[in-house]
């Protein structure tokens, strides 16, 4: 396929790069020039403007938040699109801006697929990232041999387009909650002078298998936050998003206040680009250790 | 090995059957006898008094909680043991009972063990419950042969005992907040339009595989909460041993007192008996749904 | 002296009377005109455009929220200021938005006022509000008169404009906390069978005299939540714009956190438009009455 | 009246000290004498057991909390109170046990008041505590002339003695919650560069008059925690007693939670004897101040 690709962040990169892997066309489109030369190297056509990736068959793009995706597109580029064109948005972005965005391709003839991606930036590379897609049925047809190469799996979430960013959101607002949970029960764990190593091997070998108890715990447990994998401020940005919303639809999440709560001292304190699971540490200062 | 068995709640007389079908002899006690005769045709010996039970080479005894052991052991059962007895507690008890029992054991030169266990009952039938043990080396050597009936690993702690407790109540917390957790997020995908079930399928395939997630997201999608595995009104204790040690070494667990604040709605409304996943409820009340 | 007032809400209009009656000019601007009206027998001139109010010696707003504010002056009144103008803005807007539209003014030359006030609609109809000023004290000088007619006293918090605002919603903060406080303890009087109103008479006669306890505190007692003085909705607003100062600063607010969830709940329970200490009514539903 | 009296912590010195200057006859008892020797100058009569104590025509008891309160009665207290004695007992215990010790006198037929005050030691010295009493009206019309030598006033809550426990508990809920608010607010205006002073001339003098948020206000504000008038330690015991009443009837206290871990925090950083208002430094600690 004839693909545009927007935004070279480091999931950006890797997502493009399996893109190119797989035989597509990619014209590639950043901020920042040098960013994206390592890509043409692989065979990528490097453009000037995000209009020039905002065409052929498909564009995707990876952009940092609201703000940024807002800033690209403001230039116009949804109003030059060719016609029968798929835009894959794979920010994370809030929903209330998802459902406007989505509501402004509609207007414009423009199919429109919210596909958030879960996993870090080593998985980007992998090409196993877990996709949750939503759109028209028959645009995400048209793009699944594109997001094929760049996960492992993706998972359809129905036809309304901010129904994937919900469920992203929850998603992390879960995880986020699952690595506030582990520092507790690590500071609870010190408390009576239990290694959270013993905790860990009893949990991910029976209730609490997979890789966030594992993975977060063992940051944790080694009281390690650098280098950061997921960065405190940018769960933050996530939390903020799963509140802001359920608070759209009037729905009190508790779990999600203390987490901000906790993030916002992390932040305070200095470890707002450690890993997430400074909110070990967190747990730990409350504690007077 | 001649062991005596105390208690047999529906968790304790899965764990007596185990013991049984692996050969060894068991003298069981229980408050009320009718429960105790199922396990003679088994082959275990019903004995009279809770000191008939205390002897042998060792005593297993699972009570319901602080008040249970005490009332048992009131009767002074601790001052009659052979020389060389080992005692394995299996209740949930707290913290600071299981450190005070501990050293009753210890100035009375018994052999104490706490191994407190993790799994439904339908899980300790099987055989399959992870132990949580810590005491003496030597004196869990002895009961290994027996703890190898009753479950599929045993986790040891170390030689403090009621550091088996801290893992125990650590990982009940873990869950009960696993479970809030996914009552919000129930409620936050419901006030968005978007099924539970596919929630569910995108987070237990990919970050949060295992039993907690599937099983206790399928109670809160199907919004079925009886007949109950594990009850609120039970997952409150646990929550409030939890928050008790917490407070003990000086420790805040802010998702604690969230957890059992919805536990205390539930309850509020009638919901104790069913089950803990009933958190779904709650939050979907506080949405106003 | 000559001023413009833009704004007629229900406090805008009181507030506006009272200029009025204390003699001085008044050009009155409000999107729609009808609310005006009845001004123009107490000698206001009713103006077509906010310019033709932001014009004379100084101008005071009273408008609803930060969008309000950048709707009213996007028309580019800040441009056609006269000279050595004095805006009053007696908005309670983010601190982030007093922040740029101070600069805004400063950048223009335009001496800027943030006066929010403290009290309801009654107490803005009798002349006795809380002004809380911040801004160059030359300014604040020049507008006292109008201030005098409008407040019981100014509180001057200094040369930064947006400073007032903090202390505004610092202060709305704490009512929110002291109503949700108020909801807790009646639902857990109520539990007891103790009457709300016994708890009342103590503590408003000793530890918490003041309009707030003994105000909410009689709404909550009585059940009775309409017609509202501050209604939910807007209490909510307060508190999210109390978050949002403190989140600027990363600082938690947990006691913050608690009363937006509460609020959702309320309105979750279409009590929105009810009055604040509708958080009673929330309170009790928590425990199951 | 041949007054009793039980327990010379530095509010029973000062309650019996009022007692004998009003011209009653007071026997005094307390754990260690010495205590009691500079009520002797004063006219007491120092006796030797509590039994001696209680006894006359009623007995006045304020012992620190439930389990003092238990050591002090296991004697058989109880049983040989002369026939129509009142005991009025002032300590703040737990509403369970207030109940339960309740049922204890009538099933003996002594007279019960529990009659929990509100004020700090200067304010029982100058016999001006706010008395909270419950129990039979005739038994408190009896105790009324000490009651009134004791306090500025009684309110008098009903027969059911626990439920002047239960308003003596909502209150000090009400006064931790005023504290924590005062300390993230705080917090929030220390972000922004606000004065804490500015804040509260505004409050104290508007909607927050009265001696708690001034006092608590003015020690938060200079950062001053020593010497304390109600140390943290013991503010938590009282918000523990709400949070297990609150329990009792199934009442979530979400406000009580947050107090209850910030004070934890408190006591976790050494802080436990310093004054309540400690909490405005655990609220700046969590804000990187």
């Amino acid at each position: 396929m004839d693909i545009g690709f927007i935004g070279l962040g480091s999931m950006g990169r890797s997502i493009a790069e399996n893109i190119l892997k797989a035989g597509h066309g990619v014209r590639v489109w950043n901020r920042s020039r040098e960013r994206a030369q390592p890509l043409e190297a692989l065979g990528a056509k490097l453009v000037d403007t995000p209009a020039d990736a905002f065409s052929g068959d498909a564009a995707f793009s990876m952009l940092a938040d609201d703000a940024a995706v807002r800033e690209v597109f403001a230039t116009g580029l949804l109003d030059h699109a060719p016609r029968d064109f798929v835009h894959v948005n794979m920010a994370t972005v809030s929903v209330a801006f998802a459902e406007a965005f989505a509501r402004e391709h509609e207007a414009r003839g423009i199919h429109y697929v919210a596909a958030p991606v879960m996993g870090r930036p080593d998985v980007a590379a992998a090409g196993k990232l877990t996709i949750i897609a939503a759109g028209a049925s028959a645009a995400i047809d048209r793009v699944q041999p594109v997001l094929d190469a760049i996960g492992q799996k993706t998972w359809r979430i129905g036809a309304t387009p901010q129904h994937a960013n919900v469920v992203k959101l929850a998603a992390n607002f879960a995880l986020a909650s699952a690595v506030e949970t582990l520092g507790e029960a690590s500071a609870l764990l010190a408390g009576h002078g239990v290694a959270m190593t013993d905790f860990l091997d009893v949990i991910t070998n029976s209730v609490f298998p997979g890789p966030v108890y594992s993975g977060y715990g063992k940051l944790i447990a080694e009281d390690r936050y650098e280098p950061a994998q997921f960065k405190a401020r940018l769960g933050l940005k996530d939390v903020r998003l799963a509140l802001a919303a359920a608070e759209a639809c009037s729905t009190p999440l508790p779990i999600g206040s203390v987490v901000r709560d906790s993030l916002l001292d992390a932040i305070a304190h200095g470890d707002g680009e450690k890993d997430f699971a400074v909110l070990g540490k967190v747990a730990a200062r409350r504690a007077g250790r």
